[in-house]
């Protein structure tokens, strides 16, 4: 007999009760910046300079004092030329610098006139640098980007928690930041359950026995692990015998933060997994309402100094999938100290009906098309990754809603689960 | 005097004529599936086996022939129950077989009752299974997922040119690929160029002399370049000499796929790397109507058996960013052999203006804002890549249109550009 269902839980609230579970994890590792893509800032990087160092013409044209130029049609004698990357010297009262975009504004300037509003007369003899008829009036300050107006000195570029991506390594950089501290990688045992599962390369496909299936979550649930910065433990098939899965389980939490299974944990599945957990530990099994997805566990197994987080997933491949992108990365996001670890969907056009409603929420797997719209894949079975490989991304559809083409769905990309 | 101005080159032709270029490379390596995250795939994929591999039941019910169940109310008796993961044997006829999901349709039964559509009669004495009463009339092939609906055997699972993410080597590893053939790794040498620019570390902010600027440009074009699957090779500054410089580049191009500038390409820049680029090979500068972006060259430098491929990107940051995004990037998906390498926008609304239409074609640096609308980084400035850092993406914004807030813009997330 089954024990009695429990009631579905919301797939937000599940988030929300893991998230308080999720502490960031002590320690910090120091990286270069050039090897810290990926990884969480453990604390502000604050600019010692400002950019951009001095005020700066942001035009090819002439510096002037707005004083002397008190009308159209005034004519000052050029004192100087400041190219980009050259200094300049302050400017005489009466004249005007040629300067080019980039170049610093000489001291006393206070205003940069476009070359298209200047007429360059006749350089005078002997090298001279010649004079120039201004044909506007200029406003203090314009065409000058001011000193420190992109960072200030003092000023906090990045905040710690922000998780890095090349265009970060660049902006640390370019204020001349070599190295970063980061949170350490969190350190995840990856465990299988199943007697059906056989490894790739173990048996070729035309020796498997009737109802054993090659083992793919292993595959996928490593990979994210990676993506996301996690040291991974395979600790291959869970054992078959009770105290060697307790033993396996005491020695992968005394390493790990994160204990990762998939399979083994719906309510009435034959598994030793659970027993052996609650024998070190917590365990909650969750009904989610999320489809496909489910059966979730979460629990928790003392260790010197705290717990490891002990994490089950669905059997089912897609299942597996999903609930990983949603549950388990936000996780091991703010296990680093990721502040926000929302996946950000869009507002699309559907291009397929889904007459039937679900009373779960329901991640439909789906391409872009050429049109612009969503196409559905054809299989939205759990049990099959080629939803996942065909599709980029998932439709979040609210329970008990039905979808008919045209209508305007919310939908989630894949690069934005995978990131 | 500068020469005179290049015509403007539409991104889209620079991008065509750029692929136009790309040959994927020789050569391909064979890894186990565990690493094949990020790499492309050099062949297709093809199944040995059929998933799922025989006939089997969508729901838990009752299997039956039709032929025996001419109306409802028809009374069978129950001849043997087949769990998932058990073979069953082939069903008597005038009898129905208890069955549970995924459990495979023994042979004889053409159609699946859900057992909400029948009524289980008591069993009888000495551990007999029992009759059923069947309320509903069975169409032929209700409720069985054919062998093979998902994958057949000799089918396509993954076409070579696909580009793996975790999903697709699930997928793999679902089918009994242990193995992979994939494209070899893009050989790329990256120079810096500019007198202005210095490495951060090598000195600290307080003692930057004026005019100089930190290097950001070789963090994030290295870090986008790994991300791609490439091996770099960092050749650090362009050297000062005429000669030297010839010499290095000499060097990157016997044993790299591609050379990479980022600066020193402008038309009038003074700078020797593209006479020396010139003196070995071909080198085209181009001006496109794109911005940030604009000054871009393509090359070649000839050696033994082929040539290398050049490209100098523009020295701003943000510049070089996007330029490496929407054109380097498709053109080292290409070498790997992807064939579908443009990159993702959907609509999304501005929630800003932008009532200045520039003559090229715009990439702002924008938000998602919690109203599902997109927010604009105040400084569009292509020097400082606090945009890029604080973005999550860019509006695609064709040259001449302005936008007014609430207008459907055209958005590209960074994760799409950074996959």
């Amino acid at each position: 007999m089954r024990p009695p269902m429990k009631p579905l839980k919301a797939l937000d609230d599940a988030l929300a009760e893991l998230l308080a579970h999720a502490t960031p994890l002590p320690g910090t590792d120091t990286v270069t910046t050039f090897d810290a893509d990926g990884r969480v800032l453990a604390q502000d990087c604050v600019s010692a300079l400002q950019v951009p160092p001095q005020d700066n013409s942001s035009m090819d044209g002439y510096a002037v004092r707005c004083a002397d130029v008190a009308a159209a049609g005034v004519v000052l004698p050029v004192s100087q030329r400041i190219p980009a990357g050259s200094a300049g010297y302050p400017l005489q009262p009466g004249t005007a610098a040629r300067i080019f975009t980039g170049a610093p504004v000489p001291a006393g300037a206070d205003a940069i006139l476009m070359q298209e509003d200047c007429e360059a007369l006749a350089a005078a003899a002997a090298g001279g640098l010649g004079a120039v008829c201004i044909n506007a009036v200029p406003q203090a300050g314009q065409w000058i980007r001011s000193a420190g107006e992109d960072i200030t000195r003092g000023g906090v570029v990045l905040s710690a928690g922000t998780r890095l991506t090349p265009a970060e390594l660049g902006l640390a950089a370019s204020i001349g930041q070599h190295q970063l501290q980061v949170a350490r990688r969190p350190r995840v045992a990856l465990f299988s359950t199943g007697d059906e599962l056989v490894m790739p390369g173990e048996v070729p496909p035309e020796q498997m026995r009737p109802g054993a299936i090659y083992n793919s979550n292993r595959f996928f649930l490593r990979a994210m692990l990676l993506r996301l910065g996690c040291e991974v433990t395979d600790f291959g098939i869970v054992p078959d015998r009770r105290d060697a899965t307790i033993a396996a389980l005491r020695d992968a939490s005394a390493a790990h933060d994160l204990i990762l299974t998939s399979g083994g944990v719906s309510v009435g599945e034959e598994d030793h997994i659970k027993p052996a957990v609650e024998s070190l530990g917590t365990l909650d099994l969750w009904q989610i309402a999320m489809k496909p997805g489910k059966p979730f566990a979460y629990g928790q197994i003392p260790r010197e100094g705290g717990a490891a987080h002990f994490m089950g997933l669905p059997g089912n491949p897609v299942s597996s999938f999903l609930t990983f992108a949603l549950l388990v990365r936000p996780f091991v996001l703010r296990l680093q100290g990721v502040l926000d670890v929302a996946s950000q969907s869009v507002a699309m056009r559907a291009d397929f009906s889904w007459p039937k409603a679900d009373k779960r929420r329901e991640f439909l797997r789906v391409r872009h098309n050429a049109a612009g719209g969503l196409d559905l894949f054809n299989n939205q079975s759990s049990g099959v990754l080629t939803s996942a490989a065909w599709g980029d991304g998932v439709v979040d559809n609210p329970a008990g809603q039905t979808i008919a083409a045209c209508d305007t769905v919310r939908y989630i990309a894949f690069s934005e689960l995978l990131a």
